[in-house]
């Protein structure tokens, strides 16, 4: 199996810890959206990250990605059966794709990717703003974990929002502890789960190449 | 049943279509996210459309709604049960919610929502940079049409993407079938679905009496 994309987006990791939570093994292609090469082009018409490939099977976007790997390697399970459940943890992921991640988005244009890859300057207010922005979601979020993780089972909606957070953490931004102890606390088990370990390495390894390291 | 929004959103009209295909009723509740009501906003934490309420079950998001009603009612099923053809499917209804609905969206607000609702002039210029960047996807969805639908058996990804078309068409902007014939046929072929009419029909009403008719 190959996923195609860089860690630093959620998206990508979503994947490669769904897929070290299965159990499974992955190569993770450092690829650019702005200058695809075929392999990834191949798998991802819009060059959208991540792309994805198992043997034959080329696939791109997250979700359809997590969706394929669940109901080929079923266990064990990121969606549960129960109808309410698995609309739960679908909603979750969803909260992370689309309301977390475009809230928290400046954060990581201005304080990561223009001051620390593009040489530029970072918009500051838009990044305070952005930080504003996250109250909402996250509080929704702190009052949502219930038990050990956010509705019941570990599941891909765990994953997508942890996703997020950690994404942030480049950018010296840090889940407040005392705004959100149950999603701190939270977001402490989700880093302690063998799968999220194994994700990480992988995430490491690209980064210390990137940095020439 | 209760689906929550106005079905000019392609994302509202997924749901109420997928309900009409799985043989199901509905209301359809006109639902403002600007002026939530507390019954709508119970069900949408972020007055994100649609929303749904079956029973004492309430969630937000199209694409976790569509996961709930596949789950809980799954004949007919509207998700492949083979992981290619699965994925695929979820593609599909992503390539409608994140590539066309984003492309096509300026149109809608310039060419309808400004002049036709909110009696302000249109950008006349941004319409027409959202027509060429539609011409991408188009493409790609005409060279995807196999068979009768986008991929094997009908699904939400079909839903998915005649629910943007349908939304365009709001507009005065119509499919151009000499440049997308396979598409403008596959589209005809989802018009005349008797899931698809029947959701048809509630919109219709819906904004009949929005108009005060």
């Amino acid at each position: 199996m190959k996923i195609y994309g860089f860690p630093l987006s959620p998206f990508v990791r979503k994947v490669v810890v769904a897929v070290k939570e299965k159990g499974l093994d992955a190569e993770l292609v450092p690829s650019n959206p702005m200058q695809p090469d075929e392999e990834f082009a191949a798998a991802s018409p819009f060059h959208k990250i991540p792309a994805f490939r198992d043997g034959d099977f080329t696939i791109a976007d997250s979700t359809a990605i997590v969706t394929y790997l669940e109901a080929k390697y079923p266990e064990p399970a990121l969606l549960p059966a129960a109808p309410e459940a698995r609309a739960r943890a679908v909603w979750f992921e969803e909260v992370a794709d689309t309301v977390l991640t475009p809230a928290g988005s400046p954060i990581v244009l201005n304080r990561f990717l223009r001051p620390k890859l593009f040489g530029t300057e970072g918009d500051e207010a838009a990044a305070l703003a952005a930080e504003e922005a996250l109250t909402k979601p996250l509080a929704y979020l702190e009052d949502a974990v219930s038990g050990e993780w956010l509705d019941g089972a570990f599941s891909v909606g765990d994953i997508a929002v942890a996703s997020v957070i950690r994404t942030l953490g480049y950018t010296g931004w840090e889940l407040d502890a005392s705004a959100y102890p149950q999603l701190s606390a939270w977001f402490g088990r989700v880093q302690q789960r063998e799968g999220w370990k194994a994700a990480v390495e992988i995430e490491k390894a690209i980064f210390a190449a990137a940095m020439g390291g």
